[in-house]
């Protein structure tokens, strides 16, 4: 899984035309302000293991949007962060879980953007320093977080 | 070197604070209409042939502007896209190197937002089915697309 997670001051999207894998009854429009947005590309090594995977991806997102104050999450599946991915099934799958355990932990407003489809987006990303975050995480394995002294 | 080229209505940034590896001398807030915004990771393994890299990557980003119609770049680097980044000088050296390709090539307007900063900025994505593409390019290698029937 990779994960990147910007802290935004606005995210909207709208679904604009179906890929051959794309979700069924999904929310094809939506917007949040003041929000995490969680970009997530579910890979081919998450088959393995997609409960661990998800329980993981879903605590590193409540500790990020603890440590931001923020009580709202946009789960929006990202293919571009990743060049091996898992099956769109195994993806659906992951993402659905993410945000029922986002939603579980209780207290946040989650929303998540539906998987398979071409969307027009507008993003504003808030540029302090945590508001860029990227990770990697593998199945049974530790969170890998960017090294900060090669940010850019 | 991974590649994300978003083809946008809008994008803009400031940037906000220095990295300890923050490049000097740059333009520090800038912002274009209709463009095609490439987000670049250098990654370790482009120092082993830099100058090919980067003329890999203009002839993918000159491509992609020809075939969406656009004459307006921003080079905007974006080290979340990988795991195994390049050493700073050698990122810095490779992000000047293609936004002067991209400027040698002529007709283009061409823009670079600085490395080594925290960035603010906002970006408003098209969403019809070219408008986000990813390429990794390897030295003396071949692009690689991403799989389009695993498009999210
Ligand atoms: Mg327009």
């Amino acid at each position: 899984m990779r994960l990147l997670l910007i802290h935004s001051d606005h995210i909207d999207y709208q679904a604009q035309k179906k890929t051959p894998v794309a979700e069924e009854g999904a929310v094809l429009q939506d917007g949040l302000d003041e929000a995490l947005v969680a970009f997530c590309a579910v890979e081919s090594a998450d088959e393995e293991d997609i409960d661990d995977v998800v329980d993981r991806t879903v605590a590193e997102v409540l500790k990020t949007a603890g440590e931001l104050k923020t009580d709202r999450v946009l789960v929006y599946p990202y293919a571009h962060l990743s060049s091996d991915l898992a099956a769109p099934e195994a993806a659906k799958k992951a993402l659905r879980g993410i945000e029922e355990g986002l939603n579980a932990a209780g207290g946040l407003t989650v929303r998540r953007a539906p998987f398979g489809w071409y969307k027009a987006f507008t993003l504003s990303c808030k540029g302090h320093p945590l508001s860029e975050l990227s990770r990697t995480i593998v199945p049974g394995g530790e969170e890998e977080a960017a090294k900060p002294a090669k940010k850019t």
